[in-house]
């Protein structure tokens, strides 16, 4: 035997579990676990994940084994719901679904209503008593099957959107209703759609060249084969790009009995949430619609009514709730909930159905949620003792805490305005944007560098990628648990749906709302948190840093991490808000901040003078009237971080940038330097470099012009002693940038140490607390650490240069084909937003190894702008980093990224971490 | 006690030997080998280069103990040689002298005739019954002792080269011979002497506020202390840095009993070869001078006389050998050069003194010779079975080959010239130049871009930066063991010596030979191996690829290297040359040759349009009119190296340099694109990048477009199929540059073999022998080479850019620091000449040890320009690579220091070799 392939579940027992979810695929696992513990699932089985690999491994086959595996499972459902699969008197349908390991919602392929042949139909009418659901249910199914088994299953891609064979056949039933002048699907008759679906049946031969089969096992294992081949298919792969889900997980396939929500009045189907995903609160959460099947919720088509009276809206307050319409039932479903949340100890998000009073589970699993929703499960749940600390900060993603700092519209300016249509608040915050109609527009409209609103009906996973380039999202159907919300509330993207007012006209780009017409490129303003749409740009507001929940959040947070955060900032104002988000120190201060913005003209001068002098005797002069302006920032810096330490980067200014090409601006400079013009061009021309990036810069200007170090220097140990002198604490970490060598820290040290005695000599002090140090940036620096880490007392990874010199990648110039590169996945990612591992990230751990070994008590962080990037403070805590430094709103990230790595990956001894990595492979 | 000092020599037993030259210097360990070989030097003793450091260690002071151990030496010297030092009657002179590890002529200090004072002048005197040669001894010791000990010992720095004491003593000098109206030094009579001594010790006091010391023990530690302290002096610094000698190698201190060449007519003093080292002839070759001291003949101011009739030339011809003034003498020095010399087992460099027909050896070492002398030597010495090939190989250094590659005086032109002077040939080979006549203006002019000749009187170690600046060296006095026929020889430079019929004047900056005028900036042309000096700029002739002697050096290298090595050729010419230079295979060829200089206006034009291109379209059609440039000069150079492989790198244009700049090349292009102007100088601007080293370039160009790719490997495969047709054997390795990551390898690796595919069908051929490989040239590919080697056949380590990456040094733009940083001593040397082996080679041996260990066949070499650098050849061996390849020029180089490597690091299998570096710190 070639090993099982098939796992049975519902009646009373199931082989498989909740813990099998990378054989089972989470929908499979969590059926069998429901079974286990005795919620009642209509039977079925689960075609391994390992089948998927075999499937493609053999070139799209399927191997024999498992039909006989199949069978066998087949009869055993048979007889547990008592129907037969084929039978003419008693009929058994079945679902055929994909279910990866991970929820990838709508992005692979479902056939429902599998076993409806010209055999089984007569006995389906017969035993349901309505002829209508029957053909209702054949015409859904060929209208699937057709699409996903014949024509997407069999590779044939359709010239354009509008030949594929489910539009034809849709434009086959709008002609049909309007033949009969019907408004909606509801009003065919059992014999429109008998009619119906022998004309899809014509069209199919007529287009796809094959006869819509009327075996019902030729249905099921045609639609076995094509659930697996969706996993390949086109949304599938991007959704896994986007996802970050690897292509050879593959997915399981369930096979289950069909039950019918759609059987009548006493059937009903539903979706539900143990907690409210909006917004966290601990209240059973759900919608459901009578008489109907699950996609039509899922579809956002008909308005779902709420279950309960918590579950209520603006827009679903008048219909009757499942708990007066059918008590018994609810009840047994709150129930159900419960026991499910409980036992997964964490927020589920379930589908049930009704069939002629028989209530059925069909799924269990997480249940997305927005941020603001996980930060306050995540801390509700702590409180309850649900769930350890541990557990709880993998609770919350960094994008979902990105969300909770996601801009808000501004509320005083939203006091007075008003909004043009309202909508479910499917995802928090706020955007302006401009309108767009289509998923490409959206796409290129952001790479031309625009803010852009999707507007649409509502969206399907061929969106996807222009739902994720625009700021918000708003539709005019579907329900919170409609694709876009869903989709939305995943990245934490502002999002309203279900927005009736619009009135949209794809083809002339516009929609009509509240009398008014907007056309593309319109202004809006979007409140995802309340489901408001304005017109025009209002101001928005920052993300507020007094979110109690969140601090509340962090700090669970804090007590679980062992890396530090500090934030990058050049200004006392920069490093107040850094402090506010929790900031333990500046890990890196651009003394060029000054040169840059309002109020730059003074120094900016001073610094072009510095730039163009020659002689020692000028530029002396020209540090000598930048020295106050440079003391002032990092005095003003110092402060604000009392007691905390800073690092203050010296000098690294891109020279030739410098150079000032304003003709009054070059006369006044050369007044000043007291030369002619041409010679000041001459003096500019001879800046001029090929590769400035790879040029005379940071430490290699402080090596040829000592003086410029001094300045620096002086201004630190001058600044921090005022400080000192006036009562304070300041700590200041020098760090000497673009360090190739060893030799060039010694050169720089000695102007330090002979700055520091002067200064401490000066003040009458006896020490200012201050480390001296170098940013880790040319690959070099890597190689010769240990000779490096005899000199410093910390080193400080500058990652953008590390990433630009060790990919050899000029980060101004990789426009013209890193899109390429990423197309055709030679890159998984941009590797200046999340770090290459095992390239760039291994010229670190070389550093980290080597430097550690010649000096075990050096201070190691990143400065780079990985460092609020979770992956790579993941890779930073592997690499026993001792902190990371971001850009002050990204500091909330970078501390839950550090707690997730402590909980991933432990927060070993350092010993036994570094004893672990000597004898890891180079 | 603490430890051995001080070690004596002379007499009939030495306590050192040849082996300590670390510990005593080459000059203290030979005297001791001689002692113990029986040859009978002046006794003395060797004060140990640990007291060097420790001298300095202290601050300059020397230790106590020291003084105890060289009292007690003394004694044993006044014992053996029967004189006391500081005796009236009888009174022991002696000598101080520098002697490093290795030998640095004339830069240090020595101070002879130590002992002289008011108390032994009378006792010499009496003794050798000569008053005029003690007080020319005196007068010496005064001058030298004051300059060395009083003066530089001190630290006394003079303003300028003329208040300097030595040249104030000299003045008085010249001023008394004006007085008495001498010619010359010999016209001084005792008295004079006597009252040149008075005045030269009242002008000391005068200008150094000191008395000059008149009791032997101070002049003895005087003297120890001022050798020491010379070598750190300014000459001795700047020749260490040029010859790559350690500062804290240190120097021994000799001191030793003085015998006197100078003692009257049954005196001499002399130097020897124990072969000829102008050529390498098996011949007792040298040249002494009756009643003289040995300063006398290196100094150059007399010319000394031929030893023997072999050591004849133009210039001493008429002048009696010592073989015929000596006989008994000459048969003994004979009999002790022979014996030197197969005692050593190399050719040794003698210097003998005469006193009073007592014949010494004062010194032997390994004797400087040019590259000529040097190979002749080496295949000699092995041919007399003297030596073994690994020794042999180790004889000649690369610098000596270089020589023998030297350009030379076009013979046919020499034909017709006429020389305007003749002098001695001191250094071989031909060289063209401006004359200047200083140090000074050579070097500068250097800088400037000129090529220079310096001709001096005479030279001194002052010039030697100067000397090394020039294209070769001309001085008018002189013989072949003068300071600039060692210097230059030591080189391999250029060099004529002894030219007489020059007469020099500074002042105005010109020269007078053959009644004409030669004024600064005139060119002359030197033939250093003749002698000879031309008028003008004679046309010189490439080095001859036809030397026997060389080419039978080279084939003992081959027999002895496991490095291959090849060369980089971008033509058929440059390929033959190579071949014939012994290159076994190029290991670089440039497709970009064909768009440089002649002949290049049509396929430049192609490129242009190719690189202006903006749609598949033009592209595709701007590669098949380059098309069939490319493949004429691969298929040229496949043909030229039939048989063995060639390295054929993928386009790497620097695109935006190809750019067009004139308005008719911008206005034919436009035409021919069929686009406007406008258009094209938007594409162009298009191009412009920030740092274009980093760029869009390398295998980025054939991601982006591959075309350009799949028209270069068509034109290699076709070329390579129609040479298969015409029965040749073409080897192309096809090598694609700028990868940092193995999937842009197999993005390009599709496009490889499917147009291979597409070639054998073509050309009905099953295969054509070829290797896919990759340029190592991104740090990032050497950290992840395990991946890139499991997609290729071979590495090719691409160490320029390497190095520009590694360091972040952009090698156009690192002018502005490179000189700082090894004038300040952060790199020792130009990382772009040597590589940098613990940085830059690091990552090669981290690319080396992951691509080995994942594909075991991988062939490694490296075509970087450091291919050609012996260090960088020695780095390659070590690291385990396959070959190394270079210019054709320096191919016999390289095969000269792979067969050194081989000897020096072993040829051990690779298996024990990778054991090793697995076990090495990373």
């Amino acid at each position: 035997m070639a090993g099982r392939f098939v796992y049975e579940f519902g009646g009373k027992r199931a082989r498989g579990n909740a813990r099998m979810k990378n054989l089972l695929g989470g929908k499979g696992a969590n059926l069998a676990e429901m079974t286990n513990l005795g919620i009642p699932v209509p039977p079925g089985f689960t075609i391994t994940t390992e089948v998927c690999t075999i499937y493609y491994k053999r070139g799209k086959k399927l191997p024999m084994e498992l039909r006989k595996q199949a069978a066998a499972a087949l009869r055993r459902v048979e007889k547990s719901i008592g129907r037969k699969f084929g039978d003419s008197k008693n009929p058994l349908l079945v679902s055929v679904r994909s279910g990866a390991r991970r929820s990838m919602p709508g992005m692979m392929e479902t056939v429902l209503n599998i076993g409806l042949t010209a055999r089984t139909i007569p006995g389906l009418i017969e035993l349901s008593g309505d002829e209508r659901f029957v053909y209702d249910a054949y015409r859904r199914l060929i209208m699937m099957y057709s699409d996903v088994v014949m024509e997407k299953g069999a590779g044939i891609e359709p010239k354009d959107d509008e030949s594929g064979i489910r539009k034809q056949l849709e434009a086959i039933m709008d002609q049909m209703k309007k033949e009969k002048k019907y408004k909606s699907d509801v009003d065919l008759k059992a014999g429109d759609l008998k009619e119906l679906c022998s004309r899809f049946k014509r069209k199919i031969k007529e287009v796809l060249g094959t006869e819509f089969p009327d075996d019902h096992n030729m249905q099921l294992w045609g639609g076995i084969g094509a659930v697996f081949a969706s996993w390949n298919g086109k949304r599938a792969v991007s959704y896994r790009r986007i996802e970050g889900i690897p292509d050879d997980w593959g997915t399981a396939v369930n096979v289950q009995a069909m039950v019918f929500g759609n059987m009548g009045k006493n059937s009903a189907t539903g979706v539900g949430f143990t907690r409210n995903p909006g917004n966290g609160e601990n209240e059973f959460y759900g919608e459901y619609l009578m008489n109907a099947q699950g996609e039509d919720v899922v579809a956002g088509i008909r308005t779902p009514a709420p279950i309960n009276e918590y579950s209520k809206s603006e827009h679903n307050k008048g219909l009757v709730t499942l708990e007066k319409a059918m008590p018994a039932i609810y009840k047994k479903l709150d129930s159900f909930q419960r026991r499910l949340e409980h036992h997964y100890k964490d927020m589920q998000d379930i589908e049930f159905t009704i069939e002629n009073g028989t209530l059925y589970m069909l799924q269990t699993r997480v249940g997305k949620r927005n941020g603001p929703a996980a930060v306050r499960m995540a801390n509700d749940m702590l409180k309850q003792k649900l769930i350890s600390k541990e557990t709880a900060v993998m609770r919350v993603t960094p994008g979902q805490i990105d969300e909770l700092l996601h801009p808000m519209v501004d509320p005083r300016a939203e006091m007075t305005a008003k909004p043009f249509a309202k909508g479910l608040p499917a995802g928090p915050g706020g955007a302006s944007g401009q309108i767009v109609f289509s998923s490409n527009d959206a796409v290129s409209w952001t790479k031309a560098g625009k803010r852009v609103i999707l507007v649409r009906e509502e969206t399907n996973p061929e969106d996807v990628e222009g739902m994720r380039a625009a700021q918000a999202i708003l539709t005019a159907r579907g329900g919170m648990t409609s694709h876009a919300a869903l989709v939305a509330r995943g990245w934490g993207k502002c999002c309203i749906v279900g927005c009736s007012d619009l009135h949209i006209n794809y083809t002339k780009k516009e929609m009509v709302a509240a009398g008014k017409t907007f056309r593309e490129g319109d202004w809006i303003t979007l409140n995802g948190t309340k489901g408001n749409v304005y017109e025009g740009q209002l101001p928005m507001m920052e993300a507020t840093e007094e979110n109690v929940l969140l601090h509340q959040f962090l700090n669970v947070c804090d007590s679980v991490r062992r890396l530090g955060v500090r934030a990058n900032a050049d200004t006392p104002d920069d490093a107040q808000r850094a402090k506010k988000f929790g900031a333990q120190g500046i890990g890196l201060m651009r003394t060029e901040h000054m040169f840059y913005g309002k109020g730059s003209e003074e120094p900016l001068f001073r610094l072009r003078k510095m730039i163009m002098s020659k002689t020692q005797n000028e530029r002396s002069k020209a540090l000598e009237e930048l020295y106050p302006y440079v003391k002032k920032d990092i005095k003003g810096v110092l402060e604000a971080m009392d007691g905390m330490p800073v690092v203050m980067r010296l000098l690294d200014p891109p020279l030739h940038e410098f150079v000032p090409r304003e003709k009054d601006q070059l006369e006044k400079l050369a007044r000043d330097l007291n030369i002619s013009a041409e010679e000041l061009n001459q003096r500019a021309d001879a800046l001029h470099e090929s590769n400035p990036m790879m040029g005379h810069r940071g430490v290699r200007l402080g090596v040829t012009y000592p003086e410029i170090t001094a300045m620096q220097v002086r201004a630190i140990f001058e600044a921090a002693a005022e400080l000192v002198k006036a009562g304070k604490d300041p700590y200041p970490e020098i760090m000497v940038p673009v360090v190739a060598e060893a030799k060039e820290l010694l050169s720089q040290k000695e102007i330090v140490y002979r700055i520091y005695g002067e200064v401490l000599a000066k003040y009458n002090l006896k020490k200012i607390r201050h480390l001296y140090g170098t940013m880790i940036e040319i690959p070099r620096a890597c190689l010769v650490a240990d000779r490096i880490a005899q000199t410093v007392e910390f080193f400080s990874y500058g990652t953008n240069d590390l990433t630009q010199m060790g990919f050899g990648f000029s980060r101004d110039d990789i426009g013209g084909f890193l899109a390429d590169y990423i197309k055709k996945g030679i890159l998984p990612e941009d590797p200046f937003q999340s770090i290459d591992q095992s390239g760039i990230g291994e010229l670190i751990r070389i550093g980290i190894q080597q430097g550690r070994k010649a000096n075990p008590r050096l201070e190691i962080g990143i400065c780079g702008e990985h460092g609020g990037d979770p992956r790579s403070v993941h890779f930073c805590h592997q690499v026993g980093m001792n902190y990371v430094s971001c850009s002050p709103f990204r500091v909330p990230i970078a501390r839950l990224a550090a707690a997730q790595a402590a909980v991933m990956y432990g927060n070993g001894e350092k010993k036994s971490k570094k004893k672990k990595s000597k004898r890891t492979k180079r």
